[in-house]
């Protein structure tokens, strides 16, 4: 486990967005429910695609869906911290990406949380993959982790 | 509509937190639901409570229950918007308080919906209402909109 | 409050559907957290529209949207148990309704909490007022309280 | 994938429950959000802990806490429908349990999202790893995928 924590310390992240916590978000044993951080990598994801690739969700023709998400747990986080969501995209295909997520309590060098999240940008009428839209892509692109990174990690 | 929204506007409410939309607030309409409204409410408050009133919510022996909560929306918020969660006491007795709250968009000076949410204090273990401690009665106390305010909007 | 609870027995509503309530609705305290219950409003309201008002939240003209809700909480709910959610029309006019709605444990013959939940029915595209529907209107007409009930609990 | 789904079909689930969906499962796109798949794992998990081992939630001494968990959406799911949960135990550890769940629409034979979630069962005060109570590992044994099957979809 000290390996993979290693593997998602902040500086691997180029970018971030802080999310608070809720108070619902707490479950009975008193942390963040694992369900809710489904919720920020949802959130950072969409964030992004939408302040920096200009993806429409609301009317745009293109959509992205997930088709397979994924998190190990480390430390548990709750309310009323707030999160430092880091994301980085690890494998960027025609239509689809592959983000990865790191989530970390506020002043915290290593990841409580990491995970990944698989899109696929389809028509939003037929459901159909497409491929991803040049601005997001462009946008996407920045978020990749560069060679010397990976070889580095691996 | 008007006289109510006016009196929610942003100088009434002396405390505030920016509570960031996520992905799944929006609804399949588009906009932030109904329900997720409720959680900004429960979030200031608490986070408030926690932050000025000392309220130990793992483990103190006196908790906040909510016995009332109400909501009316006057316009739609949307992810990725930030919401400006405003705070005021509108009564505070013995074992209860009655909060109002105002969210806002970002820029807006008029409530995008208010409401209000009333507490008991009881005894964690048994549940019975008990007196608000002394640190949250008076982080509570700060929070009371004064006689002036109060006389121009009755 | 035993008044108010009386008016919220069973028998008073002629259309229950039952939720069952999952992990996360508990909070930190162990309850079904406050703002929960709104969802349970928003779910037997809704499933009622679709199925027996003909509602088509996906592509239809017409929505539904939430002006207010409100909520007196009586009783906790906890996790695991199962949720009878009670719905009758208070109100009904041209473009808005007024629903009631009581939540009960299993096999509770009093609300364990009560409230409101206030509709208007606007154009999808223009957001603008609209009458409801024939098909809804006469699915809404069939949860009216009749006034011999009305008048004995008023 | 079409093995992969194969692997998920009904038969390889020995219990199920019935997960009603809920009007806010649904996201902006229409279906439900792939966050709220979690909390269906969830709930059939804990639902069979609670009913099946035991598993007392509230005040026992040994509690569950999620390290993994992982899912692949295949088609989707949306209110009002009603989604089976099936769950079956692909490994037990003596502290660690690997579930794995398959979310099926009400009248389908393949799974529309299969995954998995690690439990690790801990000590509630200090949250160290303890073997898994004894009630219900004789549950969870209840629920292992037989020498047969394991080998028949390998």
């Amino acid at each position: 486990m000290t390996d993979r924590r290693k593997a998602d310390d902040r500086a691997r992240y180029p970018h971030f967005l802080t999310i608070p916590t809720r108070w619902m978000d707490n479950d009975l044993y008193g942390h963040v429910n694992n369900v809710v951080y489904y919720s920020y990598f949802d959130t950072v994801i969409n964030e992004y695609l939408i302040n920096k690739g200009g993806l429409d969700i609301h009317g745009g023709p293109v959509i992205g869906i997930a088709v397979e998400t994924h998190c190990n747990f480390y430390q548990p986080l709750a309310f009323p911290a707030l999160v430092s969501a880091g994301l980085r995209v690890a494998r960027l295909g025609r239509s689809s990406v592959r983000y990865e997520v790191g989530l970390f309590g506020e002043r915290d060098e290593c990841a409580a949380a990491a995970g990944h999240f698989v899109h696929v940008f389809v028509d939003r009428e037929s459901q159909r993959p497409v491929p991803i839209p040049d601005q997001d892509r462009n946008a996407l692109l920045a978020l990749r982790i560069d060679a010397a990174v990976k070889s580095e990690t691996s």
